[in-house]
C-alpha cells in the first residue's frame, strides 16, 4: 500500500451510508473504490460487485484492512445473465435496509465493449446482441430500481445515483456500433431517472480515454485500421488518463454536488 | 379505397428493387407502405412485416391489387424473439438477392412503447427489460444487416435504411425510460451505420406525435398525471399528427434524398 492510502484528502469523511459499485475488480472501478472507501464514514457499508471473484476479494481485504470502521461486502456475479444479477440484487435487497440512513451512493461502472472486431454488417446474431444490452443496460436499469427501493426514502438522506458514461454515448465511432448505443441508452435511461425522481442525484459521469484494458482492445482489436491508428496515438502520446486522476475528478464532482440531475459531464468539461 | 389509391404524385415511380418494411399492419407502417407501394418500380419486391397475420395478409392483397407489376411478400413473425426474427432474416435473404438491382430501401419501422404504466422504479424484472431491446433494438439491427449483407454492393444501385426515430430519442419523458432509451439506442446504432458504410444512405425519421394507438395508450396509460394531461392536450389541440401526412413527407425526403446519412430530421424540422 502507498503511503497515505486510506487516508482522506479534502473535506473528510461522508455521513455514514451505503456505496455500491459494479465492476469493482479493475480499472476504473478499482481506482474509485479505493477513493470513496476512506470517504464512507463510520458505521457504512461499500458493497462490491465484478464478474472476478479473486481480484474482488483481494480489493475487498485491502479496504477492511485499510478503513476503521466500514463494512465492506462483495458479490461476485456476472450481472449479464439473469441468475447473476438476481443474487446481486438479493445482496441489495439485504444490505441496503440495515444500512445507515445517511447515504446512498451507487455507481453504475460495470460495462463491455462488444466486439470491436466486427462491422456493423456483422453483427447478425441476436443472441450476441441480446446479451451485450442484458449486461450493459438491463443490469443498471435493475440494479438501481432494486437499490433505491431497497434503501427507501428516508427523510434527511441523500441519494446519488452514477452511471460511467463515454464520450460514445454523444458520439459514433466506426466498429462501435454495441458500445455506441449501449451507452445512449444509458445516458437516456439516467436522464429519464433525474426527471421522475428529482431527490435522487444523477449524473452521467463520461471519465475520459482510460489507461485500462479496454483501452488496449480498442487500439489492438478495433476493425478499423483508422481507428485503430486513432486509439494507438492517445497511447504513444501519453493522452489516455489514469483511472486514480479520473475517479478523483468524479469524487470531486460528488463532493461538491452542484451537477444538474441528469447531466452528461465529461472528464475534460471540468 | 380512396379515389387516386394506386396513383403516385409527384415525382413518378423509383427504379426497380427492393423495399422492406416491418411494423406494416397498422398506423405509420400500413400509411407508409401505400404511399411506396405505387412508387416502386415495375419488377420491384415490396417485402410486409408485423406481427399481426391478419391485416398484414389483407393490406398485401389491397397492394397487389391496386399496383401493377409490383410483387408483394408478407412474413407475420414476432421481431421479438429469435424465432420470429429467424424468419424474417431467411425471408429477407430468399427475396433480396433475386431482386431487380436499382434500390433498396429498408424502413425500420416496428416498435413498441414498454409499460408506460410503470415507473423507473418499477422496472425491476430483467426479462420484460431484455424483452423490450430484444425487439426494439436488437431487431432493427440484425435486419439491417441481414438486409445490406442480401441485397450485397451492387454497381450503380441506391441503399438506404431507415430508422424510424422519435423525439424521444433526444429528450427524456417520465415513464418511459424504455421507450426513450431504446429510441436513443437505435438512433446511435443508425450513425454507427452512416460512419462505416458511406455508400448506404441511413435516416433517423422522427415521424412527430402520430394519431395511432401508441398515442392512445400515452394519453391513457402513462403513469405520470401530468405526462397523460399533456397527451390530452396534444389530442384535444388537433395536433396529433395523421400518419399519412407524416408518412409523405418521408416519402418526400427520401426522394429529394439530400439529408445527411447518419441524420436526425424531425416532421417538424422540414
Amino acid at each position: 500500500m502507498e503511503p497515505g492510502a486510506g487516508q482522506v484528502q479534502g473535506s473528510g469523511r461522508w455521513a455514514a451510508g451505503a456505496c455500491v459499485l459494479t465492476g469493482a475488480s479493475r480499472g476504473f472501478g478499482r481506482s474509485l473504490a479505493r477513493l470513496l472507501a476512506p470517504r464512507l464514514g463510520e458505521g457504512s457499508v461499500l458493497l462490491l460487485l465484478a464478474r472476478s471473484a479473486a481480484p474482488l476479494a483481494e480489493l475487498a481485504a485491502e479496504l477492511r484492512g485499510s478503513v476503521s470502521g466500514l463494512r465492506v461486502e462483495c458479490v461476485a456475479a456476472d450481472l449479464g445473465c439473469e441468475q447473476g444479477l438476481g443474487r446481486a440484487v438479493a445482496a441489495l435487497q439485504e444490505v441496503l435496509p440495515a444500512a445507515s440512513p445517511g447515504r446512498l451512493l451507487l455507481v453504475n461502472n460495470a460495462g463491455s465493449l462488444g466486439d470491436i472486431s466486427k462491422s456493423f454488417l456483422d453483427l447478425t446474431d441476436p443472441g450476441e446482441i441480446n446479451s451485450y444490452f442484458a449486461f450493459n443496460v438491463t443490469s443498471a436499469l435493475c440494479l438501481t430500481s432494486a437499490a433505491l427501493r431497497a434503501f427507501g426514502e428516508r427523510p434527511g438522506s441523500s441519494r446519488t445515483v452514477v452511471n460511467v458514461s463515454s464520450l460514445c454515448a454523444m458520439k459514433p465511432f466506426k466498429n462501435w456500433a454495441l458500445y455506441c448505443s449501449g451507452k445512449a441508452a444509458r445516458d437516456m435511461m439516467f436522464q429519464v431517472l433525474a426527471l421522475e425522481e428529482p431527490d435522487v442525484r444523477v449524473l452521467n459521469y463520461a471519465p475520459g480515454p482510460l489507461d485500462t484494458d479496454m483501452q488496449l482492445l480498442a487500439r489492438t482489436k478495433t476493425r478499423d485500421p483508422e481507428m485503430r491508428q486513432y486509439f494507438q496515438c492517445l497511447q504513444e502520446n501519453g493522452k489516455l488518463i489514469d483511472c486514480t486522476v479520473s475517479a478523483q475528478k468524479l469524487v470531486d464532482l460528488l463532493e461538491e454536488d452542484t451537477f444538474c440531475s441528469g447531466a452528461h459531464v465529461d472528464f475534460y468539461d471540468i
